[in-house]
C-alpha cells in the first residue's frame, strides 16, 4: 500500500491499532505464567508492528463490498489475519536454515513455539471479534478453507524444492495455493460470508464471490511476480530482506523458472551457479542480477504484472458491487504490486 | 487407559471414530489441492491412531459432571484435544532434534508444516463439532487459555534447558503448566463450560470448578511423575518410546531432581555422565537405571504418585456432580497413572 493513499493509510492505522489490543491483552496471560515469558511477548509484539496489512485490507472490502458496515468488529476480525501471516514468517524464517549447535536448536525451538502461538491467536481474534455469532459461523469455514489450503501450498513447495522442480507449471501451482487464494481471493471471500454476501463462498458460487475470484486471480499472480522481481532486484532498506536473498535461498520462483527457459548456455550457468549459494556477496548478487535481466525474464514479469493488474480491475466493472468498494478494490490492486513494494 | 475398563474402552472407540471422520473429510481438501499430499495426509493419520485418548476422556467427564448429557457433539468436541496433543507430539519429536543436510531440512519442514495443520484442525473440529453455538461460545475461552498456557509451558522449558535450571522448583513449574492444566484441569473446565456449568471457568470460580481443579492438580503432578519414571524405565514396546529415552534427551523431569538431591557424589556421576547423551546404550541405561533407583528417587516418586491420586479421589467426595462422573472420574485418575503406562 503506498503512503500516498491517506483512505488505505488510515485503514491501516486502525488494523495497527486493533493488533496492538489483541497483543496487548495476551501480553497478560502470558506474563501471568512467568515473568520470563516477556521477551517472547515483546518478540511477537515487534514482528505485528509494521507491514502493509494487504490481507485484512482485502477482507475488509469483501466484506464491504457484500454491504457490509464500516465498524470496529470486522477491522478485529481482518486483522486476525495479520496474525496467521505473522505466524508463516516466523515459519519461513526458520524452517529453511540449517541448524547445529545448543544455541541454534534453541533459537529455533523457540520460533516454532512462537509461531503456534500466533497460529492459535487467529482463531481466538477472530472469534472475540465481536461480529454477530452468525456472521462468525458464516465466516469459519472460509477461515479454515484458507489455512489449509496455504499449508497444502507450503507442502508442494517443499516437496518441489527437494525434487528439484524448476518448471514453470510447477512454481505457478505453489503460487495459486501459497500466494493467490491465501492473500487475495481467500479474504475477500471470507469478507463477503462474514457480510452474508454469498452462499457457498468456499465453492466460489454466487455473482459476488465470482468477482472476487475473477479478480483475485490474475492480481495474486501480478502480486507474486512483483515479488519475485524485489527478492532479487529489490532494496534491502525497503524490502527489509537481504539483496538478493531468493537466489541465495534457491527459490524456485516464477521469475527464475522464466529466466531459466530464456537464457543462453552462458546465461544459465551464471543463474545455475549462484542460485542456493548461502555465501552469495554482492558481487555475485551484481551478476546474477545482469544474467536475469539479460534474458528478458525482468521485462517479461514486468508485461505480465500489468496485463494482470488491467485484469483484475476490468474484473470490478459491473461485479455486484458498491461502487466505493469497487473504487478500493482498483486502487489495492495498483498498491499491493507497486514497484516501491 | 487400562484395557480392562469397558467403559473406558468403549468411550476411546467412540473418540477413534469421531477423529477417523474428521481426517476423512479432511484428507479430501488435502487431495483436492494435489495428489502428491497423501504422503501427508497418511502421515498425520497414522500419528492419530492409538493413544489412550485421555484429554478427551477428561472433557466428557467435565461435561457429564456438570449435567450435560451423553451425545456424539460433546465426543467430537473432546475428540479435538486429540489434535492439539498430536500436534505436539509432532513437534516433541522434531523440536530437540540437530538437523543438517537437506534430507533433514526437508524432514524438519514437513514436520511442521504437518503439526500446523493439526493445531489449525484443533479448532475446526471443535467449532464444527454440532454444539450449539452458545455452548461453543462458552467453550472457547478455556480452549484459548489452555494453548496459551501450554505454549507458556513450553517456552519455561526450553528457557529452563538452555540456562541448565535443574531444581526441583523449576521442574515442578513446568509440570504444573505442561502437563497439569493441560492435560487434566483445562479439559475438565473445558467440558463443564461447554455444559453451562461455571460462570468463570478460566478463573476457576465456582464450586464445580473449583473441584475439578482440586481434582486435577494433584493428579496432574501424579501422571507426571509416572511418565518421568517410564520415560527412563518403560518397556520400549509399552511406552513406544526407546529405552531411557529421557535419560538421553537431557529431559528435566521431577524424578531426575530427586535423584540429584538425594544422589551420593558416585552416583550423581553416573547420572551426570549419561544425562543428554545421544549415544547412550543398554548398558548405560541400565547403569543410569540402577544409579537413579539406589538414590531412593523411585521410591519417593511411586509414594508421592499414591499419595496425590488419593488426594485427587478425596477431592471427588462431596463436589457437585453426579455419582456416575465422580466414579468414573475415580476411574480415569488410576487408569491415568498406572504403572503399565
Amino acid at each position: 500500500m503506498t503512503s500516498g493513499s491517506t483512505a488505505l493509510g488510515h485503514f491501516r492505522d486502525r488494523v495497527d491499532r486493533a493488533l496492538r489490543d489483541f497483543i496487548g491483552q495476551q501480553r497478560g496471560v502470558l506474563l501471568a505464567a512467568g515473568e520470563d515469558l516477556r521477551p517472547g511477548a515483546e518478540s511477537i509484539a515487534g514482528l505485528l508492528a509494521g507491514g502493509k496489512r494487504l490481507r485484512p485490507a482485502f477482507c475488509y472490502w469483501g466484506w464491504r463490498g457484500a454491504g457490509g458496515p464500516d465498524c470496529p468488529e470486522i477491522i478485529t476480525a481482518a486483522a486476525a489475519l495479520e496474525l496467521l501471516h505473522a505466524h508463516r514468517q516466523f515459519e519461513a524464517r526458520h524452517a529453511g536454515r540449517r541448524w547445529h549447535g545448543s544455541a541454534e536448536a534453541f533459537g529455533m525451538g523457540m520460533a516454532i513455539l512462537l509461531g503456534d502461538l500466533l497460529l492459535c491467536w487467529t482463531d481466538e481474534m477472530f472469534q472475540a471479534s465481536g461480529l454477530p455469532a452468525d456472521a462468525l459461523r458464516r465466516g469459519r469455514p472460509v477461515l479454515d478453507r484458507m489455512r489449509t489450503e496455504v499449508f497444502a501450498g507450503q507442502y508442494l513447495d517443499l516437496l518441489g524444492q527437494a525434487a528439484g522442480d524448476e518448471t514453470l507449471s510447477g512454481a505457478l501451482r505453489v503460487v495459486e495455493l501459497k500466494t493467490t487464494k491465501y492473500t487475495i481471493e481467500r479474504p475477500l471471500h471470507l469478507g463477503a460470508a462474514l457480510a452474508g454476501g454469498s452462499a457457498d463462498p468456499v465453492g466460489g458460487d454466487g455473482p459476488l464471490a465470482a468477482a472476487y475470484t475473477a479478480y483475485g486471480l490474475p492480481l495474486g499472480v501480478a502480486f507474486q511476480l512483483r515479488d519475485d522481481i524485489l527478492g532479487v532486484f529489490g532494496d534491502p532498506a525497503q524490502t527489509g530482506k537481504p539483496a538478493g536473498d531468493d537466489v541465495r535461498e534457491g527459490k524456485r520462483t516464477v521469475l527464475l523458472a522464466i529466466a531459466r527457459e530464456r537464457a543462453t548456455a552462458g546465461q544459465a550457468q551464471v543463474i545455475d551457479g549462484y542460485l542456493g549459494d548461502p555465501l552469495l556477496d554482492e558481487t555475485g548478487t551484481a551478476e546474477v542480477r545482469a544474467a536475469i535481466t539479460a534474458t528478458g525474464a525482468v521485462a517479461e514479469c514486468e508485461r505480465m504484472i500489468g496485463r494482470r493488474v488491467s485484469e483484475a480491475i476490468a474484473a470490478l466493472e459491473g461485479a455486484p458491487m458498491t461502487g466505493e468498494a469497487s473504487e478500493a478494490l482498483a486502487e489495492l490492486a495498483v498498491a499491493a504490486t507497486a514497484r516501491d513494494g
